[in-house]
């Protein structure tokens, strides 16, 4: 069960389709493996960029069943939904093939703090025992969540046990966070998102890690195996030769096409298909993924 | 089958649900009754008003079945999602189960005139030959699609047979379509939303009826009769002696509380609750509501 | 000054134009009469509905000091701008051309509560002793300020006097606003805005008066007058007869032509006209709201 | 005058305060001094990273005829405002102060396509000869444009010479009006912003150079200059250094605080004081930012 103390590399897993847009569970076994071999302490299915809500109840289960049938490791579960009900069947039924814990982002429509912290007592209403993962995106989801309103929930709801920060700008917001658990307030994990765009800031105002889905997650595992060994400035020369793709990658809307496109070309998937409404990465961005690829290989030879 | 024929008043039904929450399909049973008796040419389940997003996979599918299995008139399901896949399940679904069509509303995300035909091709690639009512719900989608949008996702797509009327202001939406069918374009069937407040102007303007949940149904039914019966004054009459009810059940958000409170007091439900997120109606409310509903009485009975 | 004892009908008054879209200032002269004689006991010039933002900084004064020199009841003055300077030097040239007072709309980009009262407490700095009116209108300005942050900002600021509420649904922010200050807290003055829409039952929540532009503010005046002599079913009798106008007039964007064209019928302007961009009213809609102020003068004249 | 064959770099100019929030002319002609040092082609003043809505209507003048007088460059001055008459107002004394023209972002209330090129076409009638720069900055504006709006305002407005292109992802979107233009359509200048994080992307799609205001402007000009001198791996070697802080400026919300501190640190204004509301970089943040710093100054050493 997901707990508080969760670390590392929760890599955001991409759900793999066959050209035709039906399921490649063959690319699901892949990809699961892959990430595991660059470096994942954790997977997180089902999310925006798992292409959740384009998934037929019974396909998200198919997915949900296939990896946590493969690893140990703990699997979370991406169960945003229009309403608690729909929710609440599709955290149970994880929970019942073996998912770790389950992430809630708000509804687009919740605004004033009020809403939101009501909001997240009607999820745990829903969720009982359940352990879950606040997911904090305004981007994608137009929601603003201030960080008292994160500090009622946690100490609201024993059961959210993970931040998904990927507020941005965010830093302030972690410094804040770790700032009341010194103070008393309970400590929650805090693994980062933004496709890794910030990870050597975000360790060091206090993440436990990152959970995102960046092409090359062993970036994001070498970055934080440095910083715990001491090498801010190894980690951020890491960081560094990765960035200028990680900046390509976190183009939204666009993003998940080019995540997909490397990773078919690293093997990790068969196919790059995005299920409509979603578009292909076109022949110039493969072109210019192929030359930034290019360009980081040398340069990660080069650090060494 | 739905086709572009349709006329009169497709009700949109409340899903009534038990104190406790769960599904209450007796009063699905006598709610469906109540509004045959009140006139209702079709019906509209799981939409917006009908708790739609809060129901589980399953307990909609119960939904369906219990009203298709009631009724002969025409059942359109509203089948909007995250997903095409999920749409499509739902849709299918529906269909054997009896409905007559489906209803989808755009996604809160779309922005331009191109994204809005893009989405509803995808939709009929994802529906095939079902036949579908195009949601235009500005207010609630955030979405606006402009007359000229409407006009070519008609041109483009036959199965797309009736235009569910909710844009505010949006009576010249109605002249405009209805000119472009008399210049040659396919003229579908026009249903309006907007609580009815706005009945008798739009049936003016060219709309074949309405869609809409005012908890007092037989208003449109008698609206909709009076001007057909050429008594535009006398159709005025009554809709004016229901307005400040249908005013009142107007407020958005709170709309639905309203809405269940007057079919629970006329005893088309069981219980007046909503499922959460969804608020009851205070007693400050009910007050408001029994003041009017006494007035309005007491109107009709002065207009014979 | 405007202070928190203001109430009646503080009438939004339009900014009238020439045909050709520049200031038409005698019609200024007239419409301000025009509203006196209608019964107003306070004006609220270059709000939304005076089409403020389209206006340069001249004319803005031109106005101001036109209106102020007519009359001796209070008038405030909407300042709403994209910033505090530009706000602070409106508002200062208002109070020495004689205005009672100021009416402020957070931008539309605040989300947070904290947001929220943060804003306003720059706005106070920058304000420094004048009055000003809290516009709370979430349907134009996107922002939901939740009951508990007006009352903060209530205690806050002892410069705010008055809140403009225009929250729909709001009625239960005027009963907690009210069973607040019963409570202890500062009692500050709620007229209402939303076309009257919702007038009687905003009086019986504790409102103390209207402010909002509905083309016949007669209407306001007379039915605050009813409420103030007991009579609430005579009210709203009143109430009921403009009723089917005053929802016309209410659709969003398309009701400021709609009142100029009914203020230019009366004779209060010389034309219609809306400054770019700003549509007329076309042949139809100046069909619909001649029938329904047929009948509304026929049923009038039944109320004696 | 401003034409379509504008290219190199227009920088974003900020607009420097003194710590008490009044203007800082003199620091407006020292950063006026250092944009040209660091290779500006043109500038741009008052947009929205020039806190433009926060000046009064006499300050923006004094703003702009202080650049004016002081460069020979074109000088762009955002105009974008709520209403037609103070763009025009604020256009009028812009291009009399010397101006080169104007730039206007689309208000954020604009959805349809059909709103939004009828929108620039009155913001033609009211320009009338002055050119003007089209912002298309979705993730700000919320307007999203598409390309055949953008070429239909080109085909329609001859007054419009350039684009200021930052959408995100807009790479797609320089390629299209590049076919376009070889197709016979008239070509605008292509300037591009997102604080120069997609430049090389921008330039071998067809742009003609950036604008936006990276507080290394050199960076742009550099990039812009290997590219044109043929050394696109040099230019993105140049480009790679600075990368890690422009991805750190690029927050948005914060980006102008990193910005300005850089700046102040750099001498180029006295103060990195923002006006309110806007928040100065907290010691966290200036800490992050003198680490990315120390690091960009030794790879830019190595690079040579």
């Amino acid at each position: 069960m997901l707990d508080e103390s969760a670390k590392g590399v929760f890599t955001i897993a991409v759900t793999p389709f066959l050209p035709d847009g039906s399921l490649d569970l063959d690319s699901v076994d892949r990809v699961t493996d892959f990430y595991l071999e660059q470096g994942a302490t954790g997977l997180t299915i089902l999310g925006m960029m798992g292409e959740a809500g384009k998934l037929s109840a019974g396909e998200s289960l198919a997915v949900i069943r296939r990896v946590t049938a493969r690893v140990t490791i703990p699997v979370v579960v991406g169960v945003s939904a229009a309403g608690l009900a729909p929710m609440q069947a599709l955290a149970v039924e994880a929970m019942q093939a073996g998912a770790a814990g389950v992430m809630v982002a708000p509804p687009h429509t919740l605004r004033s703090d009020g809403q939101i912290v009501s909001y997240y007592h009607s999820v745990v209403e829903a969720l009982g025992e359940i352990p879950w993962v606040l997911q904090d995106f305004p981007l994608a989801t137009g929601v603003q969540i201030p960080t008292s309103v994160i500090a009622q929930i946690v100490a609201d709801c024993p059961t959210c046990v993970m931040l998904k920060h990927e507020d941005w700008p965010g830093l302030d917001k972690i410094s804040a966070l770790r700032a009341a658990s010194e103070a008393g307030a309970r400590r929650i994990s805090i693994l980062c998102g933004n496709g890794g765009l910030f990870l050597p800031e975000e360790m060091a105002r206090g993440a436990d890690g990152a959970m995102t889905g960046f092409a090359y997650p062993e970036m994001m595992a070498q970055v934080i195996a440095a910083i715990e060994g001491g090498g801010a400035d190894r980690a951020q020369d890491i960081f560094d030769a990765y960035l200028p793709m990680a900046r390509y990658e976190g183009q939204p809307g666009l993003g998940l096409a080019i995540r997909k496109y490397t990773l078919a070309k690293r093997g990790a998937i068969a196919h790059p298909t995005l299920r409509k409404p979603g578009a292909a990465l076109n022949a110039a961005g493969m072109a210019e993924v192929d030359r930034l690829a290019a360009r980081q290989a040398v340069r990660l030879a080069a650090l060494g």
